[in-house]
């Protein structure tokens, strides 16, 4: 099969995504009183709404709606053998040099061939040290003595930890093979170049999923989670158009790897990763086996009790990641004759109904004559079922322009009318359509909308 | 009001809870396979649910059903100014010392004050050395080279993420005082002395909430939130004798504290603290103003442009510590003629139905006959509402002690009558009540049943 190609022709731009979400409240550039920690994000109230809910839909697909796929919440602070055994401690790094001169830091493959090979800088044209491994696990010391045996790792991904305890979760829920394992956590590598905003940071959160398979049967599963992983996206929301599946050639195989794929978003800036499926094999277990010294094989009790190393097939997301997908892919800019509006254009975030971070906006046409009172109650009616907002300042144009912004797929407008006869605007963010809707049964209605909820825009490709 | 008291009188201990959580797959030993990682634990696919569902009960209560409080997620890795501005780097520090003859270390506060005086071991009595304040911050190296000037810290509490995006938040969601911001996020304390199971920890999960108030309206909003804190715990279903109010003295009282309040919880090993409201009055705001340069000032346009430093009203809970009480709290044993049991005592966990790990199970009588098809149809139909289990192995009455252990509300059990009328039986966990109820309408029984649910059980002081 040959690959998708194509073009960004979506109208988001990094620096788009970037000013929106700091002005938004989606994210916030880490300590930024102090100058910014660099390869550190924080999501404001909505970018930690939206990434709850990815997470939340995440969680609930790869849990709650599998037979067979439990959870895990392993720490990060693990036991430094579980590096060596992962093959982090002596392989996880980056090819380093300097510049004697002007003590620029390079990654060596990031620089042209031919200063590699005179060694020269190529910012001065001073002379290169050596390249030198660096390790990207974060070290730190645990216990009140800085010696080596005290030496833990942040974990720089999470999969480990649910290999660690395998056999843990076999026994304590009588699991069988075929199973999996999901877990959803926080990940960090020093990256000497992050990039991209929240493409690639030193602090992650990754959503993967471990799928212990009996060897011989793993290429079946492999197919079979490759088609599970596309559905979802299609699930979310997002425009297939811009998904492809890039599989990994000979020269990018990881060592532990049969075969892999990516799930690949085109971004603004190309196509990237979002998402990796690997055929693991029995690496990671057999590693382990031989670093623990414990028995790593399954015994199967239903066939007179056969035992084997299991295979491993591997589903592992970047959730951060998916957050900037999101982004992207919601965003989008049109001219438009709206009754109320104040201009031509607005800018409207097109998430889908399930992860918008606010899901209904309640606002009276007017703060007087009871108005706020009846929305804030129809607010308050909400809120136990629906992520709300109330907003009763400025024109009731510029207030739909700002939900837009924010992507908020429903407003309900209070008016003179609802006290009359207790009916509300119901405004469709995608349409723009308003319709006149009763207060009693707003809520279903709601949730027949976010049943019925079709992408209306297509194609950024 | 004179502090309440008494003596644990429930069933659990904290052998049997540890037990019962590695059997049941709610906390394994972290990196067991390699002798465990000490301070740290794993959470199981049935300790992961229940924790999910604390922290999701929490963040519902914090930002969806209050009007003015609004969610954050900061990095885990701030600048390390941060650490000086709050008071960490100089102040939270443990006193230690060790033996210069066995070696042992002891934080001085915890060995008896006669051993500090002569300076001898309280092991051996070999020689003291003098005291060292002992930082409990983690810390570690970002970029490549390992000076100090890159020396960044694992966050010892979540609240100054908070402190350094208000006014970040402020302008992004045009937030007006009085208003909070909640968050819920890891911190890592380099503990010397870890114990009581997950109570202490280095790494463990915060739950807080930090509400910004106008000077001289503090007290109001403390008073506020305290009860609006209890009433919470409430809501989560735990036995309320087993809970009581601590206010600091003069001598427990923080340096930023104005005042301060623990809800404490009655484990076995006694009363313990499980959340803190606290009046932090404006320290932490003037602080980051002085460290950063920044003007924190709110300026309030409602009156005039008039400035001030907000005060802070914190409330603190450990998300692992609820947890902890959870267990401990839903822990029952009792002696039981139930129908179809093998012994006559059973082991019952009474989650709250809406924090229980399985909400339903769904148990054929047999596996023959077509009923595990049945059974696994009527799965299929609850698990986009529910979390499910399905368990066809076993006596029915064998299966339902091991759903009552896991703390699961509702078994339904699939039988030959099932295959005529359509009906299933309903067997509630707390009373074993047994119902033949329709398995058309099941879903709106079964949400019914857990808005109605009332805890039977009462008292453990």
């Amino acid at each position: 099969m040959a690959e998708k190609s194509g073009e960004y022709k979506g109208k988001a731009t990094m620096e788009k995504i970037t000013s929106l979400a700091k002005r938004r409240g989606f994210v916030f550039q880490s300590s930024e009183i102090y100058g910014g920690q660099g390869g550190a994000w924080d999501y404001g109230p909505l970018g930690v709404a939206l990434k709850n809910r990815i997470q939340a839909a995440w969680w609930k697909e790869m849990t709650q709606l599998q037979d067979d796929v439990v959870g895990l919440d392993a720490a990060i602070l693990m036991h430094p053998r579980v590096w060596e055994a992962s093959g982090h401690v002596e392989n996880f790094t980056d090819p380093l040099v300097d510049c004697k001169k002007c003590n620029a830091r390079f990654r060596e493959d990031m620089i042209p061939p031919e200063n590699i090979e005179t060694r020269k800088c190529p910012e001065c044209g001073g002379e290169l040290t050596a390249t030198r491994k660096f390790n990207l696990m974060f070290k730190t010391h645990i216990g009140a003595a800085e010696d080596s045996a005290s030496v833990v790792y942040l974990r720089p991904e999470t999969a480990q930890g649910i290999y660690v305890n395998y056999k843990n979760i076999i026994q304590s829920n009588r699991m069988k093979i075929p199973f999996g394992i999901a877990q959803a956590g926080k990940a960090f590598r020093n990256e000497i170049v992050t990039k991209n905003f929240i493409f690639r940071t030193c602090e992650f959160e990754q959503l993967e999923m471990q799928f212990f398979v009996k060897p011989g049967s793993d290429e079946k599963w492999f197919d079979e989670w490759r088609a599970r992983r596309w559905a979802y996206y299609e699930k979310l929301g997002v425009l297939m158009d811009s998904l492809r599946w890039h599989r990994h050639g000979a020269d990018e195989l990881a060592h532990y790897a049969k075969d892999a794929y990516d799930i690949e978003y085109l971004f603004p800036m190309g196509w990237r990763e979002l998402e990796g499926v690997h055929n693991r094999s029995d690496f990671d277990l057999k590693r382990h086996a031989e670093f623990s010294g414990k028995d790593m094989q399954y015994i199967d009790q239903d066939a007179g009790n056969e035992r084997y190393i299991p295979y491993i097939i591997e589903t592992s997301a970047g959730l951060t990641r998916a957050l900037l997908m999101l982004l992207c892919d919601a965003y989008d800019e049109e001219k438009v004759a709206d009754k109320g509006n104040e201009d031509d254009w607005r800018t409207v975030m097109r998430f889908h109904p399930n992860v918008a971070p606010i899901t209904v906006a309640v606002l009276p046409l007017m703060k007087k004559d009871g108005l706020a009172e009846l929305a804030e109650n129809l607010r308050a009616d909400l809120r136990e079922d629906f992520s709300t907002d109330y907003d009763q300042s400025g024109a009731i144009g510029r207030r739909y322009r700002r939900q837009d912004e924010a992507g908020t797929p429903f407003c309900v407008t209070v008016d003179y009318q609802t006290k009359e006869d207790g009916t509300v605007t119901l405004r469709l963010r995608d349409s723009m359509e308003q319709t006149r809707v009763p207060t009693a049964g707003l809520a279903a209605r709601l949730r027949d909308e976010i049943k019925a909820y079709k992408r209306a825009e297509s194609g950024k490709v």
